[in-house]
C-alpha cells in the first residue's frame, strides 16, 4: 500500500510539473491570466500560480498601505481583532498544559481581544516570543470588508479573471497583518485561495492534496490561550487552557520548523514521510505579488516583514468546486499509512479544520 | 479495501449528481454552453453533458445526411475503411478459437477492408447477425478529415466553444456509419470526447473513471477476424484467428447485453460489482443531439438507425489533459478489487486500449 502512494505522489508531482528538484517551483506569470487559462491550467489540475506584481499594481494599497502613516490614520479609530499568543504560533500544536503522557500536544488557538488599530500596529511591532507575547491582526470572517471596511476599497473587492473563471464572488476577503513572528502551521482550507501580499513578504511551503499522509493528521484536543494576571500588574500574560466540554481537532502533526535540535530529531523520527519524501515546493511571495493556492494543498506560511516591520497580506477565498478529486481524496485519506498500529486512526477518518490560511 | 472502493464510487456519483436512481441521468442543456461554464462544470469535474439539437442545426449535414441519396452521390466513387464481424462486436471479446479452458476469451477485432461507398452502404443496410456478417463504416484515425473528406465540410470542422474551453483543436474527427446490429463494447478512452448523432440513435451506458473496478479489465490475446473461401463460392465467411506472436490487450470482461440467458447468468455471477453495484448511467444521444464524454469515463455504445436505416455519427476527440484524477486513477486502479487470488491480476496494471469510441 505505502508503495502505491508513494507512487501516487511521484505521479501527481510528475503530472504537476513539479517533480524534479529543479522544477520543484510555482509555476510564475508576469501578468494575470484570462480566465479560460486560469481555470483549465491551474484551477481544473490544482496548478498553483504565482503572479508578479503587475496583478495588484493598479491597487491604491500597493502604494498607500506600506507607508508608516496611512493605515494608522484611515483606521485610528476601528476596533480590530489581535489574535495573541506567547510564541506566533496559532492554530498550531502545542505542548499539552496537563499531559497524560510526556509530550503529550493539543492544538492551540490564540487569545483573540479587540483592540484599536493603533495598539494593534505597536503590539504587532512589538512582538518577541522572548517576552511571550506575539501579536498577529488578523480574522478569517470576511475581515477586510467588516472591521476594515474603512480601506477595503484600496484593493479589488474580488479578483476580476479569478471570478470569471470559478463563476462566483469571493466568500470572504481577509486582511493579515503581523511581524516575522507570526507563523500558520500546515494545513489546507476548502476553498481556492488568492493571496496578495501587500508589505512584507510570505513564505511558503506546500504539498498536493496527494501527499496526505506525510501530514501525519492525527486528533488533539483543542485549547486556547488566555489572559491572565492583567489586573495586578498591566501585563499581559498567556496561560493555555484545555476546552471543556473537549473538543477534538484533527491536524497536522509536522512542524517543518522546530525550535531546537532535540525537537527537530524528534520530528524527523516521528514523521519519516514528511522529512524524507519529496521536498515541499517553497514559495515566496514578495510585496505586490498574489499566488493562486488551489483548494486541498496544504500549506505552512512564515513571513517577512517590508520596510515599515509588518507584513500585510489580502486573500480571497472563492468556494471550491468539490468533484471527483474530493471523493479521490477522500478515498486516498481513509488509508493508514505511516501511522503504527499502536495508534488510534480515526483522525485519518476526520478533516483538518479550515482556520488559518 | 473494498468498502472504501464502494464509498469512493458513493461519493463520486453525489458528486457528479448523478447518485440517486431518479438523478442518475446525464445533465441537459437546450443550447451550447459558454467555453467557460463548459470547463467548469464538465471538463475539469468530468462531468458528462447531452446538448439538443441546437448544437448541430446549422450543420448541413443535418438536413443532407440522412437523405437517401445524398452520401451515395458525394462519395459514390470514394473508397472508405469498412469493418466486418459476423455478429457486430469488433473490438470486443469473443470465443478464443483455440481455447486451453472452457470458456476462454480473446479480444476480436474486425476484419477490415476498402470498398467503395455505395457497397459499404449496401453491407451496412444488410448486416445480419444471423447470416453471419455485419458492417460498421468507421475508422478512427480522423477519417473524416481523410477517406470522407468529400463531406467533411458539411458539419463544423471543430466544436468551437470546446476548442476554446480545452484550448487546441481536435485531434482527430472520426465519421460511424453503423445499423443495429453493430455495438461497441465497454472501454474508455484517453481524449475528450464529442459526439455527435446525425442520424438515428446512440444509446450509452456510462460509468465514471472511479468505478474502474466494475468492469473487471484483464488481460485478453489479440485476435482479428480474416476473410476466407471468398475465392470459392464469392461469399466472405470470417474466421477469427489469434494474432502471432501474441499481444495481449487488456480489457473489460463485462458485456452488459449477453445473447442467451445462460451468459447473462454467467455474467452475473462472474462480474458482480458491476451487476450488483449502481446502475450505469444510460443516454440515449438522438439525431442532431451532441454528448460530451469526459475522458476516462466508461461507454458500451449500441444504436439505432434512422429512417435511412443507418446509424451516422461524428465524433470530435481532443487530448485529454493529463493531471491529478490521472495520478488518483492509477491509484485506484492499483488495488486489487472484485478479482479472486487464484487469477492473474497483471491486467489491472495495463490500461484499456484506445480503440472505439
Amino acid at each position: 500500500m505505502e508503495r502505491a502512494v508513494r507512487e501516487l505522489w511521484a505521479e501527481s508531482r510528475d503530472l504537476l510539473g513539479l517533480h524534479s528538484p529543479d522544477a520543484a517551483a510555482v509555476p510564475r506569470a508576469g501578468s494575470p491570466p484570462t480566465p479560460l487559462a486560469f481555470l483549465r491550467d491551474h484551477v481544473s489540475p490544482g496548478r498553483p500560480l504565482l503572479l508578479s506584481s503587475a496583478a495588484t499594481q493598479h491597487w491604491p494599497a500597493a502604494s498607500l498601505w506600506p507607508t508608516d502613516s496611512y493605515l494608522a490614520e484611515a483606521l485610528r479609530s476601528t476596533q480590530v481583532s489581535l489574535h495573541l499568543t506567547p510564541d506566533g504560533r496559532a492554530d498550531a500544536l502545542a505542548p499539552h498544559p496537563r499531559p497524560r503522557r510526556p509530550g503529550d500536544k493539543c492544538f492551540a488557538s490564540a487569545h483573540v481581544r479587540q483592540v484599536d488599530f493603533p495598539t494593534a500596529v505597536r503590539l504587532i511591532r512589538g512582538s518577541d516570543p522572548g517576552s511571550g507575547l506575539v501579536a498577529y491582526a488578523q480574522q478569517q470572517d470576511d475581515c477586510l470588508r467588516g472591521e476594515y471596511a474603512a480601506v477595503a476599497g484600496d484593493v479589488d473587492a474580488h479578483v476580476p479573471w479569478a471570478t470569471e473563471a470559478l463563476g462566483c464572488l469571493p466568500e470572504a476577503v481577509n486582511l493579515w497583518i503581523g511581524s516575522a513572528c507570526s507563523q500558520t502551521s500546515f494545513h489546507k482550507d476548502h476553498y481556492d485561495n488568492i493571496y496578495a501580499v501587500v508589505s512584507g513578504e510570505k513564505h511558503f511551503l506546500l504539498l498536493p492534496p496527494t501527499e496526505h499522509h506525510r501530514l501525519y493528521v492525527r486528533n488533539y484536543p483543542a485549547a486556547r490561550y488566555v489572559a491572565e494576571q492583567e489586573e495586578q500588574d498591566g501585563e499581559l500574560r498567556l496561560k493555555l487552557e484545555v476546552e471543556e466540554p473537549e473538543r477534538i481537532v484533527p491536524w497536522s502533526s509536522v512542524d517543518p520548523y522546530p525550535t531546537s535540535p532535540e525537537e527537530m530529531a524528534a520530528q524527523v523520527s516521528s514523521f519519516p514521510l514528511y522529512f524524507e519524501g519529496p521536498r515541499p515546493i517553497h514559495c515566496t511571495v514578495r510585496a505586490g505579488e498574489m499566488l493562486y493556492l488551489p483548494s486541498m494543498w496544504f500549506h505552512h506560511v512564515s513571513q517577512s516583514p517590508g520596510p515599515n516591520g509588518l507584513t500585510i497580506a489580502v486573500n480571497y477565498w472563492y468556494d471550491m468546486h468539490f468533484d471527483i478529486k474530493y471523493a479521490y481524496f477522500n478515498f486516498l485519506r481513509s488509508f493508514d499509512i505511516g501511522e503504527h498500529s499502536s495508534r488510534k486512526t480515526d483522525a485519518l477518518e476526520g478533516d483538518l479544520e479550515e482556520t488559518n490560511c
